[in-house]
């Protein structure tokens, strides 16, 4: 047990501080390390992506506090996921799924008892009042008063993509800081049909599928293996995005045009 | 003693993280936990709301090291704080006030030698050279040398709020990173004036007095008792400030329009 | 060794966490402290001086990982350099020397095997795969395996001001949160030639020579000696970069208007 809690949130500022004062009055040893805190407002799904995506690269015994959580107050229930490798916390609204079922087997708990840690529960800052002490309290070693498990968590993923006679069809998920447009294409899916060096079109636009984004000459469409696993469409020094057009939630749709003459 | 400074500031980047060199200098031990490093450059009156209501969530004996300093350099002293739970470092300007009085019983100190931990005390960075220092000294149990009692430290109220015939008048003290504007009406002014399910007037727009966000439908305008204790302004899914033209600063009437016919 | 692991990126946001659970997997007892995580997207040249800037504030043997790396994947060397105070760890592409030379004497080395911690290295995050393991290792006291000494590392300056018949010319090197425009004119050049309240010209407007930002009025132009020990352009409450229009890599010629009757 590292003593470990990440967050992850939509809160941007001020608010994951007070969760860290709620955890250090819990605990003077557990450390707390940020994930993010700029998920955009209430989007679920991008919280998902990024918790699966970096809860995997903490130590065994990591307790990842994600609180993204539109339905604060409302009879959504609070969660608590003891993983084969990690402790998942937070509302149970699709948010933690996919980082729980990427780490191995788990199962899922209702905090039954909101008040276990303070009486006056703000009903519209559960990350301060229920989420961040059941986090601390795990992290440290004790056990949350009242949870009962369930077999119905609130469930979320990213879609599949499917191999069809135009090409890949898939979805953006995820838009990173550098303007990198991450899909829910496997990078190894991409791996298998394609050589290095062929030209593909990506909803149209001529991409070439390479291995780093140096790989191409400034401003040149990349397709890629990203960090994430997933297949990553880039422009070396610039933003994919902005050229584009794409964000979280486009289709998409990669289509072999010229095979590199190499092969690989 | 736990050891933890916190960290309020307008500092934005970069500069947060050469004190958190200096005090890791003083001692190894002392943790630094940011609140904030996003007050809006030398807005005294926002890093005084949120340094009070952001403290209160850290354990007994934290140091709370806050610098929003437009008076950096001139003869503006610089304090330490002693109170019964926290201690306060910082400029003498108004900032640390209004949190150590939230506290509890306080004395005031001027640090009368500024060059206590280094002789070349740079005119422009005395969150680097004089606060960083004196924070981490006292989190690591050692005394700052020269401090000097003080009985007229600089003050800086919220304002208050006031019951009139056409309704509470107040002003906006905050608004957070959601786009809720929190006021300087406290929670418990208006569950005593209001039921839930009232509907209210907020400078001539309709609202309705709740509990949680999403008591109201998609783009309903809300008064609720935010996590602050304050009056807030909200709305479900999106951004009040945005919507309302509300900012810091500015005025505020809220009126009854219509009693909910179930009372509370 | 104080175990602490400085970060200074251009990543944004996620990633430096992911590195952070990394550096967490090798040792439990290894501090992390972000200098920034915003640098702009592959400007080296800032990074470069963030980094010789912020690093001289921590203590002896702490290590230092920057990753500005625009060309991660290619044949750039990675780089660790050992110095007489501080550890850098980063790419070959001149963001660490000026940070090395500013602490004092210090040995470069390439890290040869690229595999030494993980197998499957990422051609695109090399900050996860290769340079987070590479910082956490020597913080913890361990070796990086396959360490070679080169003699070549890559060199980045910030070019050197000259006093000419019309004044000191030199460059913007970094614009700050404040919008305060830090140049690479040493403030012992201008103090030396100026006196204080003396009138120059930058760029033909006019400013102060002063010590402090509330030194001018609301407005006027300053000229100082900034707390990164170099001349600086500032405004009393306002960003002097919108004013003056200055961005990194400008040129400024500063030359002296009127002498300040007083003298110094």
């Amino acid at each position: 047990m590292p003593g470990i809690v990440t967050i992850t949130t939509d809160f941007g500022d001020i608010y994951p501080g007070v969760m860290k004062g709620v955890i250090a009055c819990i605990s003077a040893h557990v450390r707390t390390i940020d994930i993010t805190n700029a998920i955009p407002a209430g989007d679920i799904r991008q919280g998902a992506f990024i918790l699966q995506y970096a809860s995997l690269s903490f130590p065994r015994g990591t307790v990842h506090l994600a609180v993204v959580d539109p339905g604060v107050g409302s009879s959504r229930r609070a969660l608590v996921i003891l993983g084969e490798e990690y402790c998942f916390v937070g509302p149970d609204n699709g948010l933690l799924l996919p980082a729980a079922r990427a780490q191995g087997q788990f199962r899922a708990y209702e905090i039954t008892d909101l008040e276990f840690y303070r009486k006056a529960v703000s009903p519209v800052f559960h990350g301060r009042d229920v989420f961040a002490p059941a986090a601390a309290m795990i992290a440290a070693g004790e056990s949350v008063p009242g949870l009962r498990e369930i077999f119905d968590p609130v469930d979320l993923d990213f879609g599949t993509s499917a191999l069809t006679e135009d090409g890949i069809r898939g979805q953006v998920i995820y838009v990173d800081p550098f303007g990198n447009v991450i899909t829910n294409i496997g990078g190894d899916v991409i791996g298998g049909l394609l050589f290095l060096g062929d030209t593909v079109e990506i909803n149209g636009a001529s991409a070439t599928y390479v291995t780093t984004y140096h790989d191409g000459g400034a401003g040149d469409l990349l397709l890629l293996k990203g960090s994430h696993g997933m297949a990553e469409i880039a422009i070396n020094g610039d933003r994919a995005s902005e050229y584009t057009g794409l964000g979280a939630g486009d289709d998409i749709l990669i289509s072999v045009k010229d095979r590199h003459p190499a092969g690989r």
